[in-house]
């Protein structure tokens, strides 16, 4: 069955990010993605597999068939879909969910952060550490866009992903209850020298800019990472993850 | 002046990471990496550079005009050079050197490791934790593909970054001195229950794969970073950067 155009036309907006925001849905592409999904019972609502792949998917298919609107294409159709230069030849459009934070022991907030990968990564590395939440300020890149998606490898499907528009009300919500910790590469104190404790809230900033005044001034304390060789700083989501995995041991 | 022919086809070969591995060049684009070029005394060939950017460009355009070919280029013509899609106006073509592997205290090793996201991101971290050079074995990405070049910033200037073809001799040579750690999902120990100790070489994995055979046998012990959440698996990237520092630290 061929694609209708609407989804086509919804596809390809998804792709270039337009809409992200105000779109009910977004891509999931790759066995991985999907399989996640599932697993956390997050379908999506449209699956296109190219002709192909159609055996080597096969238990997702029928694990979908009876929920999920599930399209075969050829190669050709699938090369102008997928998001990737080599399609792994499966794809899915999935529903956004209204998702709310609980309470928790662990945040992890980006401000300003631009580049859908590292997010991406992030995201994996909260949820590898059980974080309870990933919270996105605004300014940052969507946490919908695909390659947020993809590098999450599915772990968005696992823990709150939320974005956040009103910064200061926010930060007045949690600021008596949390420690709010910022990093940056001027912080004051060396990650290891916190006497860290829960519920924490733990916020990285852009990659160019770092942490906002905005987001600084609720900060109980920033720090950073000693850099002992040549480098000027610190991929933002290796610092995430050198400073998640300090958290969950001293705790 | 217009860029020779010769040279265009060269940029597009690099581009495309044909020939990457015999190719006496390769690209640096965007002003960190151009500059810490410079700054390590690692000069490009060429430099070329936008019209409209000539002026914000300036102090290294006069740092390297005496020694380099410059061309300046209108916009059309740098965004058909250009690896990115918003062209930051100034790439540099490298001659690639002979580099050679003296002791140390630590080395980073990567055994068919693809994405060059994620090797340009190791080579950044082994630069901030001061490591003595990180070791591509083979089957993974050229170092000097521009991908990664970009990756680390300009670390790849600041530390020695050997390929090893001949893996089994590579290993034979080091592993009477050496204290070997390989890490991956499935290690026996837990990276933080390890005595490290100097010269050490820690070897990181594909992303697909984890480690070959080939290489294992060689390890002292294979190492593993605890999930706590219901990721499958943290990025290669955050795993090298979390299991530097704790070595950097306890050793």
């Amino acid at each position: 069955m061929a694609i209708p155009k609407a989804l086509k036309s919804r596809i390809n907006a998804l792709k270039l990010g337009i809409g992200d925001t105000r779109e009910r849905f977004f891509l999931g592409e790759g066995l991985t993605v999907i399989r996640e999904g599932i697993n956390s019972g997050w379908f999506p609502r449209w699956l296109i597999v190219s002709e192909e792949n159609v055996e080597r998917y096969s238990s997702v298919i029928a694990q979908l068939s009876s929920k999920v609107e599930i399209y075969v294409v050829d190669k050709k159709e699938m090369k102008e879909i997928s998001t990737l230069e080599t399609p792994p030849g499966i794809i899915g459009i999935f529903p956004k969910r209204e998702i709310s934070l609980s309470d928790g022991n662990i945040f992890v907030i980006v401000d300003g952060l631009q580049d859908p990968g590292n997010l991406g990564t992030i995201i994996r590395t909260a949820d590898a550490v059980g974080a309870n939440g990933v919270v996105v300020l605004k300014g940052s890149i969507d946490p919908y866009n695909h390659k947020v998606v993809r590098g999450s490898m599915g772990s968005i499907f696992h823990i709150p992903v939320v974005k956040v528009e009103e910064v200061e009300s926010f930060f007045n919500s949690i600021k008596d209850k949390y420690l709010i910790i910022g990093t940056s590469s001027y912080g004051e104190k060396l990650y290891y020298d916190v006497s860290w404790r829960f519920p924490l809230a733990l916020i990285f900033g852009s990659e160019a800019r770092g942490l906002s005044k905005e987001v600084e001034r609720f900060c109980d304390t920033i720090v950073r990472i000693p850099i002992f060789g040549k480098a000027e700083s610190l991929n933002v989501a290796v610092a995430c993850g050198i400073i998640l995995y300090e958290v969950v041991r001293k705790v």
